[in-house]
């Protein structure tokens, strides 16, 4: 008999959870914004009452005998062993919070829930749901890549998400393609982040609209204001066959190809699923990465080379962590 | 009881070939010129009459019902699960060559030996002979990074070789960390060994001795020849503290500590063997190595960094062919 799980996506503006099951994938979910302000106290209150909802609802469908448990999902390094958060980027303030045994004792006192937790980082959670219910889940090997306000990733190796010794494997954006650049991201010089990281597309797009009579698309978009200029607008103009918007989304593809040609030679991963907010352009972005690719590899490692769009959206987290919930091979599941 | 096998290291230049006890080591080893002329008919000849000569000489000394096969370390892309060599680099003129299946016909019908042989890639051979036998034996995850002629690499997850899915993984050498850069090699630029391959570092020095006269030792050991420079004079006039040696040095470990800082990222693998000609430099290289892997990753990936130099010198390889031979998860072995 398949069984469900709760899966929750912890951001720093909202909180998204869901009711998944093994079989079918989502069944409901909800979001509502990230009591931030209230500190990890507050918020472990507002996941424990977030995830009892949603049992009580589920209860109503769903046979409780096979509840497997809930997975949440956090950004910044996550110990998922001993179910700690470290640091999380978007959530000021959090230093080294036990998110597991917090939200255990929270569920249990306040809401009489007594389930199996698990906690992984949030862009593993992504990459692991879209190897089980999305854009991954034909290929055994394969690196989920994410482009948005930052780029970030998770690696699946033999269906498995790929932790690495300490738990912090996959995070393509500190890879550093031009060590001797100017771009400089947290610290680091020449980070795809520091080069393809959403601010700096939009920065890349005026620094090559040298002439806007040139673009008149792309300045209406932007209400004749080059510094409003969006991805959105950049991809829409593109579409229309915008120049300067076709050029920076060959440049992001181009740099987005350096960096995965890294990995092919590395790990011998061939196919990437690119998911994100950018990952909307499209083919504007996989065509010249694509490209780039096989100019950066050596023939002998171009077979089989794929880029293909993430499908989860912006759900491929809380697929992900309840995903987790249901495999062998999990940290928490191996210590059941 | 342990066992023994014979370990072979096919070259471009030499074989090397070893008998290796599983708990003591190498026992005896051989070493003669490849008959390259003779192409893949008169090498595999040559490879069966080595392996033959070392059974019989082992024979005399130990058990043969402990005998647990051959390994062969060649160049080039390997397919271990099939025993086939593709296009090895330094056997010119060789093509796809069923290297396991011809040297197990010749052996039998030639030398009445019927053995279990494996084929691997000598980099990765290397890097597991290293793990279970030198520099990388307190590690359970490392890679192994060797620094030559060439740039190469071998990667060890949880004690156990990580291939990749096609095989081809660890090619550290074609990993990009300067991407609109001037230097090229096979067709990709701005690869690590592009810029820190060995012909690469003495043009390196060779561009920094922009006055002679401040590099008097250096000028010495090429008998006042700045073409002749060779990775030794570099090693040596910077062990007696000739300024632009010791700038040279600085900079291959600074550009070595970059491409490490994207493993790091990736793999979430913190601990780095270096072996090679090369790495003789040790600490002139490890140092700055270290430095610079310290400032091109984020703080929270700094805890166990180490750069340690390989111990088993050009023995690595017959050492890593032999040892795969008594691992279980080899190809060959799980085929058994």
């Amino acid at each position: 008999m398949p069984s469900w799980a709760i899966g929750i996506d912890l951001g720093g503006t909202n909180i998204k959870a869901a009711v998944v099951d093994e079989a079918k994938g989502i069944l409901f979910e909800d979001s509502q914004p990230t009591d931030i302000a209230s500190g990890p106290e507050g918020v472990v209150r507002q996941l424990a009452l977030l995830a009892s909802d949603h049992y009580q609802r589920a209860s109503e469908l769903l046979d409780t005998g096979t509840f497997a448990g809930i997975g949440v999902g956090a950004p910044g390094a996550v110990d998922s062993v001993r179910g700690i958060l470290s640091y999380p980027p978007n959530l000021p303030g959090w230093g080294r919070v036990p998110l597991r045994d917090a939200l255990q004792e929270r569920l249990e006192h306040a809401h009489g829930l007594s389930a199996p937790i698990l906690i992984e980082n949030d862009a593993n959670a992504a990459a692991y749901g879209e190897a089980v219910y999305g854009g991954g889940n034909a290929f055994r090997d394969f690196m989920m890549v994410t482009l948005g306000t930052g780029v970030g990733g998770g690696i699946i190796l033999d269906r498995k998400l790929y932790r690495g010794p300490n738990g912090t494997a996959g995070e393509i954006g500190f890879m550093i393609i031009d060590f001797e650049g100017e771009s400089v991201h947290a610290g680091v010089r020449g980070t795809l982040e520091s080069l393809i990281g959403k601010k700096m597309i939009v920065e890349l797009a005026c620094g090559m609209l040298s002439d806007p009579k040139e673009s008149p698309r792309l300045m209406e978009l932007c209400r004749q204001n080059p510094s409003k200029i969006s991805p959105r607008h950049l991809e829409q103009a593109a579409m229309e066959g915008d120049p300067v918007a076709l050029r920076a989304w060959q440049r992001v593809g181009t740099i987005l190809g350096v960096g995965l040609a890294n990995i092919v030679a590395l790990m011998d991963i061939r196919k990437f699923v690119i998911g994100g907010g950018i990952a909307a352009a499209g083919e504007l972005i996989f065509e010249p990465a694509l490209m780039q690719l096989h100019r950066s590899t050596l023939p002998s490692m171009h077979e089989g080379l794929e880029i293909v769009p993430a499908r989860l959206g912006n759900t491929a987290g809380v697929c992900g962590t309840a995903a987790l919930c249901f495999a062998s091979g999990h940290p928490l599941r191996s210590d059941d």
